[in-house]
């Protein structure tokens, strides 16, 4: 709860510790040069084509988006190597992925159904292109991705459309194992790397061309990269790390180089301190209790142990207070420093994010691929 | 789940229904004026000033916002009466707050604490101004608001500031009765309505100038409001309305102008179909079986009555299907409207809305204030 040294930015604002994002890009990008697999970080973390261009200049081979509106800014941006790893199935998205690749881009898209693919099909055809796909292929998130028993036959249907170039097989499911949420995070990644592993040899006994086995996350990334076979990690959040990595113990509190910061407006009670930051500034998608961390309130307030981030409206943050002299002393005015519980969400919601450079200074930075839905 | 007839943008996205939104503001207008409150429409729902123009048309007397960044939005489109209902604390936003002053508009601020008031009172002194004010009351939420017992002894207190007009009191709670969430809408707003009469009237017995008493809300405000002493409602969500409301039973699923339109991008079970909107197009902040309601998924599938839309991550909404014909033949590429548990939070997570007009065709506006958070 200590005051900026340097003038601080009207609260509530979110502010990136650059020496920290860059030490936990130097770190992943590390791990993953030693494990001897490519590095493909998703940008949703982020949003910004300037990390990114840092992540690549660090080792990364490309980046990971969801959406090709946010492949469209990361282009733009100057990310020239990209994947979408999401299931694009209308004319116009597929459309403009091909305007991408006629750009000069190199582009790989995902495909998980029959339709999906033979939209791809029809639109390379027509644009008299070739599309790079990879297969998405569910492996216990029951989220996208083909059923892993029937991934074998629908990556023979795609190899064998024209204007689709079959190159690799992907899958993203984070802390589960055996279908249920986890916290025995190398238990999880080594079995969703050997799934995957299996799952390529058989594709390429059957005479199909997988050259890429990619696998998520930050918190299994590096358990999953070791399984021999794979040969890409997808991991997202470690660019900033949050309270939820913390907790899985992927990172310490003090690597999180993305907090916000928040003012408090009301004291009306003892035990509760109001602050001008909600669900409009903290992401709600990682609810406290949720399994398997079961985290307490909806973010760490830094330096305030006995406090808890309990209750949000749209604009304001109930944080219920204990005893400490921290608490008890915390006036309207105080400005206190939150690492959020998912920072990529949270993010998500700012449409500016401040930079702390190594001289103390605060850069305003746009985040560009913020809100790209489509 | 029928295709829309015109031409529709690229999904995931949120269509307003003109005709719906124009019903919705006539009809609260009306019982407004039958009441004989004023009423000023919290614009945290709508964010656009085009939208709080058509309000003011059909009687509103101004509107109310939530942050000073708000206020600078709506006021530059041309917004002249405005209640930042938020305790002020901070020089730099009070200075802001003068400056719309000073440009004209009509603005009052909440204020709700010792500290608040005071800071107020300097920098309205230092500027040469008079700043218009609210006192905060806390009738049960345990959010901001000075707790009701000591409020008599704060008005007194901000009454004798100089630089400070005190004209009114305020509270905000929503549906709370006795501390507790209820469905018992008319005795929430009763009960809201009266503590806030009787307060206003203890203060003005002891000589304070209270002309102005504003309650909430869309669910409450219109029992509120028919208490004798209650000057002003403050709905925000009745323009759009939204599934929670449905499920008070302050309006009709019909009457929602707001929907999201997504995509199904994946059918890997018969019993899972997967859309392209999650977590960063619906908002999480209203979670399945939060009490009073206790809703059932994170919005209503019109048209799918078998069909619970289950999780989300940030780009993937999961729905589990039943067992209609119309579960059954969801295909890949279909489209969905979707109308969300909380229609705020979830407009501020888009960029535009479509607004689809009289003639059926689709205009996008920009929603100028999405994302104020300061």
């Amino acid at each position: 709860m200590s005051k900026p040294a340097e003038p601080a930015p009207e609260t509530p604002c979110l502010v990136i510790d650059e020496g920290k994002m860059r030490a936990n890009i130097e770190r992943m990008a590390a791990s993953a040069a030693a494990l001897g697999v490519n590095l493909r970080p998703h940008a949703k973390t982020h949003k910004m084509p300037e990390v990114g261009r840092k992540q690549i200049e660090a080792g990364a081979v490309g980046l990971t988006v969801a959406k090709i509106s946010e492949a469209e800014v990361m282009a733009a941006g100057g990310i020239r190597d990209l994947f979408v790893a999401y299931p694009l199935v209308t004319a116009v998205k597929i459309d403009r992925a091909l305007r991408l690749v006629r750009d000069g881009v190199r582009l790989i898209v995902g495909v998980d159904s029959p339709a999906g693919a033979r939209a791809i099909s029809a639109r390379a055809q027509s644009a008299g292109l070739e599309l790079e796909v990879r297969l998405e292929i569910d492996t216990g998130m029951r989220r996208t991705g083909v059923p892993y028993g029937e991934a074998l036959e629908l990556a023979g249907f795609v190899a064998g459309l024209p204007g689709v170039r079959l190159t690799g097989i992907y899958t993203f499911r984070g802390a589960i194992l055996d279908g249920k949420p986890t916290k025995d995070l190398a238990a999880a990644g080594e079995q969703e790397g050997r799934l995957m592993a299996e799952l390529a040899g058989r594709m390429r006994s059957a005479g199909l061309p997988i050259r890429d086995v990619s696998v998520g996350s930050t918190p299994t990334g590096l358990y999953a990269g070791a399984v021999p076979g794979v040969t890409e990690i997808r991991p997202g959040t470690y660019v900033f790390h949050d309270r939820m990595q913390a907790a899985f113990g992927v990172c310490g509190l003090d690597d999180c180089a993305g907090r916000v910061l928040v003012s408090v407006v009301s004291r009306p009670a003892p035990d509760l301190a109001v602050i001008d930051g909600g669900s409009k500034t903290f992401a709600t998608d990682v609810q406290p209790g949720t399994p398997p961390l079961g985290l307490v309130g909806f973010g760490h307030i830094v330096g305030l142990d006995d406090a808890v981030f309990e209750r949000m409206s749209e604009e304001h943050g109930m944080i219920r207070l204990g005893s400490s002299a921290q608490s008890a002393n915390l006036q309207v005015g105080d400005v206190l420093e939150i690492i959020p519980n998912h920072i990529c969400s949270t993010l998500n919601l700012h449409n500016r994010v401040y930079v702390r450079e190594a001289s103390g200074s605060l850069a305003e930075r746009i985040i560009a691929a913020r809100g790209m839905l489509e």
